[in-house]
């Protein structure tokens, strides 16, 4: 549909936005904002102003930029959390990920990205002179990599090894491996070469 | 992802609502969560408040029940447009539908959907008294019933014509047929039947 043929600016107006939204075309564009005219303006107020608030009254936490409603985010003020052990990670995405697997009880520190020269995203783009002093103040015995096992993963992996091994934690990574239900004869060679050389002795589960 | 895992209410809050949208679950309602969290704080108030002023600016044509920005849309308030004639169309999306053919030149009325007593929708739910008032004060010659070719649409038709043919304009409705571009042998009996019916002596085109 092309820009004209819209009955009224405003309906318009709202059509362009949503078809910002990654994976929106216009014509979910507009199937979306006719749904919300169906509404009642409570509603729709409700649905504009969350976003709007979203975006002023969001934090990022101090301590390991994880998403927040306050100062310090519900995972770094949890006392229960083992301070010592510090997942870095990506994004909030991944953060939200590892929690959901319910296995993993200590904190984390989200830098916001990975080492990337194609897209043009260097160390200093990232949150690693936080994850530093983190780690320089003392108290951190195990650091997890868990990056992206992509080439840019990696190279973030080995340039925070390089500038965080002189404090000398245990620096860790996610274990690499054939995926639970994988089947072998589908699984690229180099998961199955590292699945094979990481071998653990068999236990039943 | 259940409720509990998200780290901030305020994200949650915004994707219980994009997710209240037809066609968008928990997981796409995140994804576009955090699309617009990359986002500038402008762009996201922009986005906002379109959906607050779409709803609360809004108009719907006194004449025809258009959307509209003002009292009377810019069909109706069109000179060049044929009052004349009047296209009886369900909802604003049929009337775009017409208008990106550019082959009618006619005014409209928006009835906001059609008799279906399955729904509960009724000829009282439907703007069929303005129709009528539109019809009585004269000056109408042709009435077209472009509804759905569904048993509510055929419901409505005849409803409509039962009502309006008193002040005897032409009533007509769409032409049934085969579709341009269909292939006979995938054409349901009932349309090919009326296609059928309804032949055409043949002309170049």
């Amino acid at each position: 549909m092309s820009f004209t043929e819209y009955p009224s600016r405003l309906l318009e107006n709202a059509v362009n936005e949503f078809s910002t939204l990654p994976g929106i075309g216009r014509k979910t564009a507009f199937r979306l904002v006719m749904s919300l005219l169906r509404r009642n303006s409570e509603d729709v107020r409700k649905f504009g102003e969350s976003i709007i608030k979203l975006h002023e009254e969001i934090h990022y936490c101090r301590v390991c930029n994880n998403i927040s409603d306050d100062e310090i985010c519900s995972i770094c003020n949890d006392n229960k959390r083992d301070r010592s052990i510090i997942c870095v990670v990506e994004n909030i995405q991944d953060v939200m990920a590892i929690e959901n697997t319910h296995q993993y009880k200590g904190v984390y520190h989200v830098l916001g990205g990975i080492i990337s020269p194609v897209d043009g995203i260097g160390p200093s783009d990232l949150k690693i002179d936080s994850l530093e002093e983190r780690v320089q103040s003392g108290g951190v015995r195990e650091i997890i990599l868990a990056l992206s096992t992509t080439m840019e993963g990696d190279t973030t992996n080995f340039y925070l090894f390089k500038k965080l091994s002189r404090y000398n934690p245990l620096i860790t990574t996610l274990a690499r491996g054939v995926a639970i239900g994988d089947e072998l004869e589908y699984t690229d060679e180099i998961t199955l070469g590292r699945a094979l050389n990481n071998r653990n002795p068999y236990q039943q589960s």
